[in-house]
Protein backbone atom coordinates (compact mmCIF):
# COMPACT_ATOMS: atom_id res chain seq x y z
CA UNK A 1 0.00 0.00 0.00
CA UNK A 2 1.42 3.27 -0.93
CA UNK A 3 1.93 5.84 1.67
CA UNK A 4 -1.03 8.85 2.48
CA UNK A 5 1.02 11.44 3.67
CA UNK A 6 4.60 11.23 2.05
CA UNK A 7 7.24 13.84 3.15
CA UNK A 8 4.50 15.69 5.32
CA UNK A 9 5.25 17.42 8.32
CA UNK A 10 2.79 15.93 10.93
CA UNK A 11 1.24 17.81 13.68
CA UNK A 12 -0.48 15.60 16.20
CA UNK A 13 -3.17 17.19 18.44
CA UNK A 14 -5.50 15.29 20.77
CA UNK A 15 -8.26 17.63 19.17
CA UNK A 16 -8.49 20.35 17.23
CA UNK A 17 -6.07 23.18 19.60
CA UNK A 18 -3.29 22.22 18.09
CA UNK A 19 -4.85 23.91 14.74
CA UNK A 20 -3.14 26.87 16.39
CA UNK A 21 0.31 25.55 15.92
CA UNK A 22 -0.39 24.24 12.28
CA UNK A 23 -1.42 27.58 11.94
CA UNK A 24 1.54 29.33 13.09
CA UNK A 25 4.16 26.75 11.31
CA UNK A 26 1.95 27.37 8.43
CA UNK A 27 2.83 31.19 8.31
CA UNK A 28 6.61 30.45 9.62
CA UNK A 29 7.12 28.00 7.28
CA UNK A 30 5.02 28.52 4.79
CA UNK A 31 6.86 26.72 1.92
CA UNK A 32 6.14 22.37 3.53
CA UNK A 33 2.95 20.71 3.43
CA UNK A 34 1.38 19.98 6.29
CA UNK A 35 -0.65 16.75 7.90
CA UNK A 36 -2.39 17.43 10.95
CA UNK A 37 -3.86 14.95 13.22
CA UNK A 38 -6.73 15.33 16.08
CA UNK A 39 -7.92 12.62 18.02
CA UNK A 40 -11.13 13.89 18.36
CA UNK A 41 -12.53 10.47 18.74
CA UNK A 42 -10.77 10.17 22.39
CA UNK A 43 -10.16 13.84 23.01
CA UNK A 44 -9.85 14.96 25.98
CA UNK A 45 -6.68 13.74 27.41
CA UNK A 46 -6.30 16.40 29.70
CA UNK A 47 -7.22 14.10 32.61
CA UNK A 48 -5.90 10.96 31.56
CA UNK A 49 -3.36 8.87 33.26
CA UNK A 50 0.33 8.80 31.57
CA UNK A 51 -0.09 5.22 30.46
CA UNK A 52 -3.07 5.95 28.33
CA UNK A 53 -1.74 9.22 26.86
CA UNK A 54 1.09 7.04 26.14
CA UNK A 55 -1.03 4.85 24.32
CA UNK A 56 -3.03 7.25 22.53
CA UNK A 57 -0.10 9.30 21.42
CA UNK A 58 1.87 6.23 19.85
CA UNK A 59 -0.96 5.29 17.74
CA UNK A 60 -1.40 8.63 16.70
CA UNK A 61 2.28 9.52 15.74
CA UNK A 62 2.44 5.94 14.31
CA UNK A 63 -0.50 6.33 12.10
CA UNK A 64 1.57 9.32 10.79
CA UNK A 65 4.55 8.11 10.60
CA UNK A 66 3.22 5.07 8.98
CA UNK A 67 1.79 7.21 6.34
CA UNK A 68 4.80 9.01 5.29
CA UNK A 69 5.28 12.25 7.37
CA UNK A 70 9.80 12.12 8.19
CA UNK A 71 8.86 14.49 11.04
CA UNK A 72 5.77 15.33 13.84
CA UNK A 73 5.34 17.39 16.17
CA UNK A 74 2.87 16.58 19.31
CA UNK A 75 1.12 19.76 19.89
CA UNK A 76 -0.56 18.82 22.90
CA UNK A 77 0.96 19.75 25.49
CA UNK A 78 -0.70 17.27 27.68
CA UNK A 79 0.91 14.06 25.24
CA UNK A 80 4.06 16.46 24.79
CA UNK A 81 4.23 16.19 29.19
CA UNK A 82 3.01 13.05 29.77
CA UNK A 83 4.39 10.69 26.51
CA UNK A 84 6.96 12.26 24.18
CA UNK A 85 10.10 11.18 26.42
CA UNK A 86 8.82 7.39 26.28
CA UNK A 87 8.05 7.85 22.95
CA UNK A 88 11.31 9.00 21.62
CA UNK A 89 13.08 6.89 24.37
CA UNK A 90 11.69 3.15 23.86
CA UNK A 91 8.91 3.14 20.55
CA UNK A 92 10.65 5.09 18.32
CA UNK A 93 13.89 3.42 17.93
CA UNK A 94 11.73 0.28 18.01
CA UNK A 95 9.41 1.39 15.18
CA UNK A 96 10.51 4.55 13.24
CA UNK A 97 14.59 4.37 13.94
CA UNK A 98 15.04 7.28 11.06
CA UNK A 99 11.90 9.66 11.91
CA UNK A 100 12.30 12.27 14.48
CA UNK A 101 9.32 13.38 17.06
CA UNK A 102 9.07 16.46 18.77
CA UNK A 103 6.99 18.13 21.26
CA UNK A 104 6.28 21.38 22.46
CA UNK A 105 7.34 21.43 26.27
CA UNK A 106 10.57 21.87 25.52
CA UNK A 107 10.69 24.89 22.81
CA UNK A 108 8.10 26.62 25.19
CA UNK A 109 10.57 25.93 27.93
CA UNK A 110 13.58 27.22 26.73
CA UNK A 111 11.62 30.23 25.55
CA UNK A 112 10.54 31.41 28.73
CA UNK A 113 13.20 30.40 30.82
CA UNK A 114 15.79 32.85 28.73
CA UNK A 115 12.98 35.10 28.68
CA UNK A 116 12.01 35.77 32.25
CA UNK A 117 13.47 38.52 33.66
CA UNK A 118 12.39 38.28 37.29
CA UNK A 119 12.94 34.25 37.20
CA UNK A 120 9.33 33.74 38.43
CA UNK A 121 7.66 31.56 35.60
CA UNK A 122 4.19 30.25 36.14
CA UNK A 123 2.70 27.32 34.13
CA UNK A 124 -1.11 26.95 33.89
CA UNK A 125 -2.31 23.51 32.11
CA UNK A 126 -4.29 20.55 32.48
CA UNK A 127 -4.66 18.60 35.39
CA UNK A 128 -2.23 15.82 33.97
CA UNK A 129 0.19 18.40 32.27
CA UNK A 130 0.57 20.17 35.79
CA UNK A 131 0.53 16.34 37.53
CA UNK A 132 3.32 15.50 35.33
CA UNK A 133 5.74 18.36 36.31
CA UNK A 134 6.91 18.46 32.61
CA UNK A 135 7.10 22.33 32.35
CA UNK A 136 8.92 22.62 35.90
CA UNK A 137 11.99 19.82 35.29
CA UNK A 138 12.70 21.70 31.47
CA UNK A 139 12.62 25.12 32.88
CA UNK A 140 14.83 24.33 36.04
CA UNK A 141 17.08 22.58 33.45
CA UNK A 142 17.36 25.46 31.31
CA UNK A 143 17.60 27.86 33.68
CA UNK A 144 17.82 26.18 37.96
CA UNK A 145 17.53 29.66 38.86
CA UNK A 146 13.87 30.13 37.99
CA UNK A 147 11.28 29.08 40.23
CA UNK A 148 8.05 27.54 38.59
CA UNK A 149 4.45 27.90 39.90
CA UNK A 150 1.97 25.77 38.60
CA UNK A 151 -1.78 25.86 38.27
CA UNK A 152 -4.36 23.15 36.55
CA UNK A 153 -7.30 24.52 35.08
CA UNK A 154 -9.58 21.59 34.49
CA UNK A 155 -12.39 23.21 34.17
CA UNK A 156 -11.10 25.99 31.65
CA UNK A 157 -11.32 23.31 28.26
CA UNK A 158 -15.23 22.70 29.04
CA UNK A 159 -15.91 25.95 29.05
CA UNK A 160 -13.77 26.99 26.04
CA UNK A 161 -15.41 24.11 24.16
CA UNK A 162 -19.43 24.71 25.21
CA UNK A 163 -18.15 28.62 23.14
CA UNK A 164 -18.00 30.00 26.98
CA UNK A 165 -14.91 32.35 26.09
CA UNK A 166 -16.36 35.30 26.06
CA UNK A 167 -18.84 34.86 29.09
CA UNK A 168 -18.22 36.76 32.45
CA UNK A 169 -18.05 33.22 33.98
CA UNK A 170 -15.16 32.69 32.31
CA UNK A 171 -13.11 35.54 33.00
CA UNK A 172 -14.07 34.85 36.60
CA UNK A 173 -12.59 31.48 36.60
CA UNK A 174 -9.78 32.43 34.86
CA UNK A 175 -9.14 35.63 37.94
CA UNK A 176 -9.54 32.02 40.46
CA UNK A 177 -7.55 29.80 38.62
CA UNK A 178 -4.57 32.42 38.35
CA UNK A 179 -4.76 33.87 42.29
CA UNK A 180 -1.78 31.56 43.39
CA UNK A 181 0.55 33.01 40.16
CA UNK A 182 -0.15 36.56 41.12
CA UNK A 183 0.57 36.02 44.81
CA UNK A 184 4.05 34.79 43.64
CA UNK A 185 4.66 37.42 41.52
CA UNK A 186 5.23 35.38 38.65
CA UNK A 187 6.63 37.55 35.67
CA UNK A 188 6.02 34.93 32.38
CA UNK A 189 3.09 32.67 32.39
CA UNK A 190 3.01 29.67 30.05
CA UNK A 191 -0.55 29.22 28.31
CA UNK A 192 0.49 25.37 28.44
CA UNK A 193 -2.55 23.91 26.95
CA UNK A 194 -3.27 24.52 22.94
CA UNK A 195 -6.96 25.67 24.06
CA UNK A 196 -5.77 28.48 26.45
CA UNK A 197 -4.62 31.20 23.78
CA UNK A 198 -8.27 31.66 23.15
CA UNK A 199 -8.46 33.06 26.87
CA UNK A 200 -5.06 35.18 26.21
CA UNK A 201 -7.06 38.47 27.39
CA UNK A 202 -8.77 36.95 30.27
CA UNK A 203 -5.10 35.16 31.38
CA UNK A 204 -3.54 39.28 30.68
CA UNK A 205 -6.07 41.29 32.30
CA UNK A 206 -6.19 38.83 35.47
CA UNK A 207 -2.68 39.15 35.35
CA UNK A 208 -1.48 42.46 34.89
CA UNK A 209 1.00 44.14 32.84
CA UNK A 210 3.97 43.06 34.24
CA UNK A 211 3.40 39.35 33.38
CA UNK A 212 4.83 38.58 30.15
CA UNK A 213 2.94 35.87 28.54
CA UNK A 214 4.29 34.65 25.18
CA UNK A 215 2.41 33.50 22.39
CA UNK A 216 2.85 29.65 22.80
CA UNK A 217 2.61 28.56 18.96
CA UNK A 218 4.84 31.21 17.71
CA UNK A 219 7.15 29.82 19.89
CA UNK A 220 6.77 26.59 18.72
CA UNK A 221 7.32 27.39 14.99
CA UNK A 222 9.92 29.36 15.43
CA UNK A 223 11.60 26.52 17.42
CA UNK A 224 10.89 24.01 14.68
CA UNK A 225 12.32 26.48 12.26
CA UNK A 226 15.65 26.56 14.60
CA UNK A 227 15.40 22.43 14.55
CA UNK A 228 14.77 22.42 10.59
CA UNK A 229 18.08 24.87 9.71
CA UNK A 230 20.26 22.79 12.27
CA UNK A 231 19.26 19.20 10.40
CA UNK A 232 19.12 20.10 7.06
CA UNK A 233 19.18 16.48 6.01
CA UNK A 234 15.81 16.26 7.92
CA UNK A 235 14.64 19.44 6.16
CA UNK A 236 15.22 17.92 2.97
CA UNK A 237 12.79 15.40 3.66
CA UNK A 238 9.78 17.61 3.97
CA UNK A 239 7.87 17.54 0.97
CA UNK A 240 6.70 21.51 -0.51
CA UNK A 241 3.04 22.32 -1.37
CA UNK A 242 0.42 23.89 -0.34
CA UNK A 243 -1.74 20.69 -0.55
CA UNK A 244 -2.51 20.48 3.50
CA UNK A 245 -4.21 17.92 4.88
CA UNK A 246 -6.70 17.82 8.45
CA UNK A 247 -7.18 14.39 9.54
CA UNK A 248 -9.87 13.79 12.41
CA UNK A 249 -10.70 10.44 14.08
CA UNK A 250 -14.19 11.34 14.51
CA UNK A 251 -15.62 13.30 12.08
CA UNK A 252 -18.49 15.69 12.58
CA UNK A 253 -19.93 18.55 11.20
CA UNK A 254 -19.46 20.18 14.57
CA UNK A 255 -16.17 19.53 14.61
CA UNK A 256 -15.66 21.01 10.87
CA UNK A 257 -17.00 24.19 12.47
CA UNK A 258 -14.75 24.66 14.77
CA UNK A 259 -11.96 23.25 12.79
CA UNK A 260 -12.53 26.44 10.93
CA UNK A 261 -12.86 28.42 13.84
CA UNK A 262 -9.27 27.40 15.20
CA UNK A 263 -7.66 28.25 12.25
CA UNK A 264 -9.36 31.02 10.92
CA UNK A 265 -10.78 29.59 7.47
CA UNK A 266 -12.72 27.16 6.20
CA UNK A 267 -11.01 23.84 5.60
CA UNK A 268 -11.94 20.23 4.83
CA UNK A 269 -11.50 17.50 7.39
CA UNK A 270 -11.35 14.25 6.53
CA UNK A 271 -12.15 11.67 8.88
CA UNK A 272 -9.43 8.23 9.60
CA UNK A 273 -9.18 4.94 11.49
CA UNK A 274 -6.19 4.67 13.46
CA UNK A 275 -6.64 0.76 14.00
CA UNK A 276 -4.52 -0.93 11.60
CA UNK B 1 -10.95 -19.63 27.16
CA UNK B 2 -13.15 -19.96 29.75
CA UNK B 3 -15.80 -17.04 30.25
CA UNK B 4 -14.83 -14.36 32.90
CA UNK B 5 -18.02 -13.02 33.82
CA UNK B 6 -20.49 -16.79 34.11
CA UNK B 7 -24.19 -15.76 34.12
CA UNK B 8 -23.36 -12.34 35.49
CA UNK B 9 -25.68 -9.03 35.18
CA UNK B 10 -23.99 -6.81 33.10
CA UNK B 11 -24.31 -2.92 33.77
CA UNK B 12 -22.36 -0.74 31.16
CA UNK B 13 -21.66 2.53 31.71
CA UNK B 14 -19.39 5.15 29.71
CA UNK B 15 -17.56 5.80 33.14
CA UNK B 16 -18.65 5.93 36.83
CA UNK B 17 -22.00 7.62 36.97
CA UNK B 18 -23.18 4.54 36.51
CA UNK B 19 -22.47 2.88 39.48
CA UNK B 20 -25.38 5.10 41.19
CA UNK B 21 -27.72 2.51 38.78
CA UNK B 22 -25.37 -0.69 40.04
CA UNK B 23 -26.30 0.50 43.50
CA UNK B 24 -29.90 0.38 42.98
CA UNK B 25 -30.17 -3.01 41.44
CA UNK B 26 -28.07 -4.40 43.99
CA UNK B 27 -30.63 -3.00 46.46
CA UNK B 28 -33.55 -3.63 45.06
CA UNK B 29 -32.10 -7.25 43.33
CA UNK B 30 -29.74 -8.45 45.86
CA UNK B 31 -29.63 -12.02 44.71
CA UNK B 32 -28.03 -11.35 41.62
CA UNK B 33 -24.32 -10.92 41.02
CA UNK B 34 -23.51 -7.92 39.17
CA UNK B 35 -20.25 -7.06 36.41
CA UNK B 36 -20.30 -3.34 36.17
CA UNK B 37 -17.84 -2.38 33.36
CA UNK B 38 -17.07 2.01 33.06
CA UNK B 39 -15.63 3.03 29.67
CA UNK B 40 -12.99 5.40 31.51
CA UNK B 41 -10.57 5.35 29.06
CA UNK B 42 -12.72 7.30 26.50
CA UNK B 43 -15.45 8.75 28.94
CA UNK B 44 -17.09 11.47 28.33
CA UNK B 45 -19.51 10.18 25.39
CA UNK B 46 -22.00 13.35 26.31
CA UNK B 47 -20.51 15.29 23.33
CA UNK B 48 -19.86 12.33 20.87
CA UNK B 49 -21.46 11.60 17.51
CA UNK B 50 -24.64 8.83 16.97
CA UNK B 51 -21.63 6.57 14.63
CA UNK B 52 -18.98 6.93 17.49
CA UNK B 53 -21.29 6.18 20.72
CA UNK B 54 -22.41 3.25 18.60
CA UNK B 55 -19.22 2.10 17.92
CA UNK B 56 -17.93 2.47 21.55
CA UNK B 57 -20.85 0.56 23.20
CA UNK B 58 -20.91 -2.12 20.92
CA UNK B 59 -17.25 -2.65 22.01
CA UNK B 60 -18.04 -2.58 25.45
CA UNK B 61 -21.45 -4.46 25.79
CA UNK B 62 -20.04 -7.20 23.33
CA UNK B 63 -17.21 -7.60 25.64
CA UNK B 64 -19.67 -8.69 28.75
CA UNK B 65 -21.74 -10.45 26.73
CA UNK B 66 -18.86 -12.64 25.15
CA UNK B 67 -17.82 -12.85 29.01
CA UNK B 68 -20.69 -14.78 30.12
CA UNK B 69 -23.46 -11.88 30.95
CA UNK B 70 -26.93 -13.30 29.96
CA UNK B 71 -28.49 -9.65 30.40
CA UNK B 72 -26.67 -6.26 30.26
CA UNK B 73 -28.33 -2.72 31.35
CA UNK B 74 -27.18 0.03 29.18
CA UNK B 75 -26.71 2.32 32.35
CA UNK B 76 -25.14 5.63 30.36
CA UNK B 77 -28.40 7.58 29.09
CA UNK B 78 -25.90 9.14 26.26
CA UNK B 79 -25.36 5.81 24.98
CA UNK B 80 -28.76 4.64 25.08
CA UNK B 81 -30.23 7.07 23.36
CA UNK B 82 -27.64 7.46 20.96
CA UNK B 83 -26.80 3.49 20.29
CA UNK B 84 -29.29 1.05 21.78
CA UNK B 85 -32.23 0.72 19.61
CA UNK B 86 -29.26 0.18 16.39
CA UNK B 87 -27.75 -2.25 18.81
CA UNK B 88 -31.12 -4.21 19.46
CA UNK B 89 -31.53 -4.48 15.66
CA UNK B 90 -28.55 -4.87 13.88
CA UNK B 91 -25.65 -5.96 16.09
CA UNK B 92 -27.18 -8.46 18.68
CA UNK B 93 -29.35 -10.40 16.65
CA UNK B 94 -26.10 -11.38 14.50
CA UNK B 95 -23.84 -11.56 17.27
CA UNK B 96 -25.36 -12.21 20.48
CA UNK B 97 -29.16 -13.41 19.39
CA UNK B 98 -29.92 -15.33 22.01
CA UNK B 99 -28.67 -12.66 24.97
CA UNK B 100 -31.08 -9.19 26.09
CA UNK B 101 -29.57 -5.75 26.00
CA UNK B 102 -31.92 -2.98 28.12
CA UNK B 103 -31.24 0.65 28.11
CA UNK B 104 -32.06 3.42 30.54
CA UNK B 105 -34.24 5.77 28.00
CA UNK B 106 -36.94 3.68 27.87
CA UNK B 107 -38.03 2.59 31.56
CA UNK B 108 -37.51 6.03 32.69
CA UNK B 109 -39.35 7.46 29.81
CA UNK B 110 -42.23 4.90 31.13
CA UNK B 111 -42.01 5.98 34.44
CA UNK B 112 -42.30 9.83 34.10
CA UNK B 113 -45.27 9.60 31.28
CA UNK B 114 -47.61 7.39 33.95
CA UNK B 115 -46.61 9.59 36.80
CA UNK B 116 -46.77 13.39 35.23
CA UNK B 117 -49.79 15.34 36.76
CA UNK B 118 -49.36 18.39 34.46
CA UNK B 119 -48.82 16.56 31.15
CA UNK B 120 -45.86 18.51 30.80
CA UNK B 121 -42.34 16.85 31.37
CA UNK B 122 -38.82 18.24 31.15
CA UNK B 123 -35.86 16.19 30.47
CA UNK B 124 -32.17 17.33 31.28
CA UNK B 125 -28.95 15.75 29.31
CA UNK B 126 -25.86 15.85 27.69
CA UNK B 127 -25.98 17.40 24.27
CA UNK B 128 -26.20 14.42 22.54
CA UNK B 129 -29.01 12.72 24.48
CA UNK B 130 -30.88 15.80 24.24
CA UNK B 131 -29.87 16.20 20.47
CA UNK B 132 -30.77 12.69 19.39
CA UNK B 133 -34.40 13.58 20.71
CA UNK B 134 -34.88 10.13 22.77
CA UNK B 135 -36.29 11.09 25.75
CA UNK B 136 -38.79 12.92 23.66
CA UNK B 137 -39.92 9.64 21.76
CA UNK B 138 -40.12 7.14 23.94
CA UNK B 139 -42.42 9.56 26.91
CA UNK B 140 -44.70 11.17 23.93
CA UNK B 141 -44.92 7.06 22.62
CA UNK B 142 -46.03 6.27 25.72
CA UNK B 143 -48.51 9.17 26.02
CA UNK B 144 -49.00 11.62 23.19
CA UNK B 145 -51.10 13.89 25.33
CA UNK B 146 -47.48 14.79 27.23
CA UNK B 147 -45.50 18.08 26.06
CA UNK B 148 -42.17 17.53 26.64
CA UNK B 149 -38.91 19.99 27.03
CA UNK B 150 -35.53 19.32 26.81
CA UNK B 151 -32.47 21.65 27.96
CA UNK B 152 -28.78 20.24 27.13
CA UNK B 153 -26.52 20.84 30.26
CA UNK B 154 -22.90 20.49 28.62
CA UNK B 155 -21.34 21.68 31.89
CA UNK B 156 -21.96 19.76 34.14
CA UNK B 157 -20.67 16.87 33.93
CA UNK B 158 -16.91 18.83 34.35
CA UNK B 159 -18.47 20.15 37.32
CA UNK B 160 -19.04 17.40 39.27
CA UNK B 161 -16.35 15.62 37.84
CA UNK B 162 -14.12 18.57 39.00
CA UNK B 163 -15.96 17.96 42.87
CA UNK B 164 -17.59 21.54 42.35
CA UNK B 165 -21.20 19.68 43.18
CA UNK B 166 -21.50 21.76 46.55
CA UNK B 167 -19.88 24.80 45.13
CA UNK B 168 -22.47 28.14 44.61
CA UNK B 169 -21.58 28.14 40.98
CA UNK B 170 -22.77 24.77 40.15
CA UNK B 171 -26.46 26.07 41.74
CA UNK B 172 -26.28 28.85 39.87
CA UNK B 173 -25.53 26.86 36.67
CA UNK B 174 -28.53 24.56 37.52
CA UNK B 175 -30.41 27.37 37.57
CA UNK B 176 -29.64 29.17 34.72
CA UNK B 177 -30.38 25.80 32.31
CA UNK B 178 -33.28 24.79 33.79
CA UNK B 179 -34.91 28.61 33.56
CA UNK B 180 -36.60 27.75 30.12
CA UNK B 181 -38.20 24.57 31.76
CA UNK B 182 -39.55 26.96 34.25
CA UNK B 183 -40.45 28.93 31.92
CA UNK B 184 -42.85 26.00 30.25
CA UNK B 185 -44.11 24.97 34.39
CA UNK B 186 -42.78 21.57 33.66
CA UNK B 187 -44.20 19.02 36.89
CA UNK B 188 -41.96 16.63 36.17
CA UNK B 189 -38.00 16.75 35.40
CA UNK B 190 -36.09 13.64 33.88
CA UNK B 191 -32.33 14.13 35.50
CA UNK B 192 -31.54 12.27 32.12
CA UNK B 193 -27.66 11.49 32.90
CA UNK B 194 -26.04 9.73 35.38
CA UNK B 195 -24.41 12.71 37.15
CA UNK B 196 -27.24 14.57 37.68
CA UNK B 197 -28.57 12.81 40.95
CA UNK B 198 -25.54 14.00 42.35
CA UNK B 199 -27.39 17.72 42.06
CA UNK B 200 -30.76 16.83 42.66
CA UNK B 201 -30.69 18.90 45.55
CA UNK B 202 -29.61 21.68 43.15
CA UNK B 203 -32.44 21.03 40.71
CA UNK B 204 -34.71 20.84 43.18
CA UNK B 205 -34.07 24.08 44.62
CA UNK B 206 -34.27 25.94 40.92
CA UNK B 207 -37.30 24.36 40.09
CA UNK B 208 -39.42 24.93 42.88
CA UNK B 209 -41.38 22.14 45.34
CA UNK B 210 -44.07 21.56 42.88
CA UNK B 211 -41.74 20.34 40.26
CA UNK B 212 -41.48 15.79 41.07
CA UNK B 213 -38.34 14.58 40.52
CA UNK B 214 -37.87 11.12 40.45
CA UNK B 215 -34.63 9.02 40.99
CA UNK B 216 -33.28 7.37 37.77
CA UNK B 217 -31.87 4.51 39.35
CA UNK B 218 -34.63 3.27 41.46
CA UNK B 219 -36.42 3.40 38.53
CA UNK B 220 -34.22 1.62 36.16
CA UNK B 221 -34.16 -0.92 39.28
CA UNK B 222 -37.95 -1.49 39.32
CA UNK B 223 -38.18 -1.79 35.69
CA UNK B 224 -35.52 -4.47 35.64
CA UNK B 225 -37.23 -6.13 38.40
CA UNK B 226 -40.55 -6.60 36.76
CA UNK B 227 -38.68 -7.02 33.37
CA UNK B 228 -37.30 -10.51 35.58
CA UNK B 229 -40.49 -11.85 36.67
CA UNK B 230 -42.03 -11.30 33.45
CA UNK B 231 -39.09 -13.13 31.84
CA UNK B 232 -38.21 -16.04 34.22
CA UNK B 233 -36.54 -17.94 31.45
CA UNK B 234 -34.22 -15.08 31.42
CA UNK B 235 -34.17 -14.46 35.07
CA UNK B 236 -33.18 -18.54 35.77
CA UNK B 237 -29.78 -17.60 33.46
CA UNK B 238 -28.56 -15.06 36.34
CA UNK B 239 -26.16 -16.40 38.60
CA UNK B 240 -26.57 -15.76 41.84
CA UNK B 241 -24.01 -14.19 45.04
CA UNK B 242 -22.40 -11.57 46.43
CA UNK B 243 -19.12 -11.48 43.83
CA UNK B 244 -19.56 -8.42 41.79
CA UNK B 245 -17.11 -7.05 39.75
CA UNK B 246 -16.01 -3.83 39.02
CA UNK B 247 -14.60 -3.21 35.96
CA UNK B 248 -12.47 -0.32 33.60
CA UNK B 249 -11.41 0.12 30.96
CA UNK B 250 -8.74 3.03 32.36
CA UNK B 251 -7.65 2.19 36.09
CA UNK B 252 -5.66 4.95 37.78
CA UNK B 253 -6.06 5.44 42.21
CA UNK B 254 -8.36 8.52 41.09
CA UNK B 255 -10.90 6.66 39.54
CA UNK B 256 -10.93 4.21 42.52
CA UNK B 257 -11.27 6.93 44.97
CA UNK B 258 -14.48 8.50 42.59
CA UNK B 259 -15.87 5.27 41.88
CA UNK B 260 -15.84 4.74 45.72
CA UNK B 261 -17.64 7.85 46.26
CA UNK B 262 -20.48 7.16 43.53
CA UNK B 263 -20.84 3.54 45.31
CA UNK B 264 -20.86 4.64 48.51
CA UNK B 265 -18.37 2.53 49.89
CA UNK B 266 -14.73 1.00 49.07
CA UNK B 267 -14.69 -1.17 45.81
CA UNK B 268 -11.64 -3.31 43.73
CA UNK B 269 -11.47 -1.71 40.68
CA UNK B 270 -9.81 -4.03 37.91
CA UNK B 271 -8.79 -3.17 34.05
CA UNK B 272 -9.44 -4.56 31.63
CA UNK B 273 -8.88 -4.29 27.27
CA UNK B 274 -11.57 -4.22 25.25
CA UNK B 275 -9.69 -4.82 21.96
CA UNK B 276 -10.06 -8.54 21.23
Amino acid sequence: MSEFLPGMLGVFDSGLGGLTIAKAIRQRLPEYQLAYLGDTARLPYGNRSADLVYRFTTEAVGYLLSQGCPLVVVACNTASALALRRLQREWLPVHFPDRRVLGVIRPISEYVADASRGGRVGVVGTASTVGSGAFVREISGRNPRISVVQQACPLLVPFIEEGWGRRPETAKLVRDYVRPLQEAQVDTLVLGCTHYPMLRAEFAAAMGEHCFIPDPAAVVAEKLADYLARHPERELQISRGANHRYLVTEHTDRFAQLAGEWLGHPLTLEGVDLQP
